[in-house]
């Protein structure tokens, strides 16, 4: 496979786990209930996102810098809900 | 950096998202509370593991691959967990 079919394959990945936090976002914001969700998972999650953009610069693997630039707002949305509503 | 070096940043970015999803797996199976859960986060979450892990084999980046073999079983059991409790 040549490297652009190669990103190809990144690009759909980043699109599925990222554009997934979104339904958890709206859904927080909308019922106000977090009370399942791990706030230990979300913030560690969080805190892996900043690394794997940092790897994704160094590595220049675009599938992964985009893919987190895009997740970390929605997962700290989360976060956010979590810790207000508990 | 050299690669050597990149790839400890991406093996401490997999270890936190994916050991992170160990505590939201817990949590389900503990309290059989999913209901704040979104089904389509975690549906679509993980089959953007498995592109994941299909672009981690052909970009050989094994941080990517080594953090989505482990995080998709943790994520399974949430998604299991998910449709038994609702």
């Amino acid at each position: 496979m040549t490297p652009a079919e190669i990103n190809l394959v990144g690009y759909i990945a980043a699109a599925c786990t990222t554009l997934c936090w979104l339904p958890q976002a709206v859904r927080a914001i909308r019922t106000r209930d977090t009370a399942a969700i791990s706030l230990w998972t979300q913030g560690l999650f969080a805190i892996g996102i900043v690394f794997w953009l940092i790897y994704g610069v160094l590595a220049a693997s675009w599938p992964v810098v985009i893919s987190n630039v895009v997740a970390l707002p929605l997962v700290l949305v989360v976060i956010a809900m979590k810790i207000r509503y508990g």
